[in-house]
């Protein structure tokens, strides 16, 4: 697979300069100040576009691999042939910043129901009232996991601190999201962040699948924001079996853990954290 | 207009039971605790298939209409006939809790082009390369704001405390955006929370409008959540002249309230704040 990054000048542009005027209390100056970057990036495949998403430029293979795999699109890494940014025509050829396009190995690999499916904002329920967690559950099919995975709670309480230490974009703008994957053991493998949280997910997962880590069920997720349905539904694509948040879960997201066996942790924090499904 | 809440049942689900395993240090309890509410709500528009978002149950009318308008495809009040739960065939016709229909008063006032538009993930940017903030402005057209809405900074400063005693939902489950509307002397007149910040906002610019509250230009819109170039772009569809966030904004956040001609208020908390954009 031939992965072509973006330029540096695309590449890690977590913070743009900007111009503030701060009060504290009555007192009044305009200082400078970062802020975390958003820029949309199209994400497209075999040139057709799949979707536009607000993110934190830097890392774009990663985030198109990442979305393309847990949305079901594609199923591996055996399954892309290329991942660079579309030369921009205006620009004498230069790489585009914001688009990105994924050359599949075999067009006939894909599904084409999940592609398109995945076109539509809209997933048509068909049955007004039939609307359930089911119509949603537009991503990759998962397995249950079968064997559990353990990990020992002063490590899992030694993961925030890593994470914030790794975080030079939150440190910068205090707003940006976080995702990273752990071993067992809790060394660090790979942080992103991004303005969207599904974004920081996607990019850690991409990652994972650029390097052959898939399945990453021998790892720990953990990230900085709120766990959702959608993020837990990633999770299990990667094939994660614990995973855990420094912030809250969602009804939704525990309901989906428990179904999919991965251990839920939440609210991990100060030596303390909750246990919403599974076991540590 | 007729807008017939959802059943009590789902009206205000903002939390749900659940067991946990908590942790601190050490010591393992198994309490009770109350998730926020995460379900898929179908929006339809004239009977047809507009979005499903992940949002928190209740006011689900109010984030029908808010998000029809901010994204453009409906223009106001006397564009809406009705707008109710769709009955549920398989459970005797009572109301479906996760789907919503917006009956027009004139289908021919609806703008196809952006209907369709918001039918598809994609923003179909044509030409590789070309993709901008122009592409992704999908919701409504608006006029740069003229005149300017002062708000004393002493108001300012009381708006997150009265944000904070009215977040019933935060409060149980520490996991659920808000977004509130103040009078500019700081009198709280509609608060809605959620597990997606932007339907929070669409929550209550829903509201504004039911109510015909519509233009918001003498309001303040005040969110919990980071301000996205999304939440401005919705403040900016209802006229808000005045936006502040306890959190951070984005870079294109700010190119956007400063071309808008908002005020874009950042990081307002324990008596201090950041302007990003216009002037209080």
């Amino acid at each position: 697979m031939d992965v072509t990054p973006g330029t540096a000048m695309t590449n890690d542009m977590q913070a743009s300069a900007s111009s503030v005027t701060r009060f504290v209390g009555h007192e009044a100056e305009v200082q400078g100040d970062l802020l975390p970057v958003e820029e949309p990036l199209q994400i497209r495949l075999a040139g057709e576009d799949v979707v536009v998403t607000m993110r934190t430029p830097g890392h774009d293979e990663e985030l198109a691999a990442g979305f393309l795999f847990t949305e079901g699109i594609i199923a591996g890494k055996t399954h892309i042939e290329s991942i660079v940014h579309c030369p921009d025509d205006a620009n004498g050829g230069a790489p585009s910043p914001n688009v990105v396009n994924v050359t599949p190995t075999d067009r006939s690999l894909l599904d084409p129901a999940r592609w398109q499916r995945n076109m539509f904002a809209s997933s048509s329920c068909g049955v007004c009232g039939k609307i359930s967690i089911e119509q949603v559950r537009m991503g990759r099919l998962y397995h249950p996991m079968q064997e559990k995975l353990s990990v020992d709670l002063e490590t899992l309480y030694s993961l925030p601190g890593k994470i914030r230490q790794a975080q030079t974009g939150f440190e910068q703008t205090g707003g940006l999201h976080a995702a990273a994957l752990f071993t067992p053991d809790g060394h660090l493998l790979v942080l992103r962040e991004d303005v969207g949280r599904h974004n920081a997910v996607d990019k850690v997962i991409g990652h994972a699948l650029i390097e052959g880590l898939l399945p990453l069920d021998n790892h720990v997720l953990v990230v900085t924001s709120r766990a959702s349905f959608e993020i837990v539904q990633k999770a299990l694509a990667a094939g994660v079996r614990v995973m855990a948040t420094i912030s809250a879960p969602t009804s939704l997201a525990v309901e989906m853990a428990q179904e999919g066996g991965i251990t839920l942790v939440a609210f991990l924090r100060d030596r303390r954290c909750n246990v919403y499904a599974g076991a540590l």
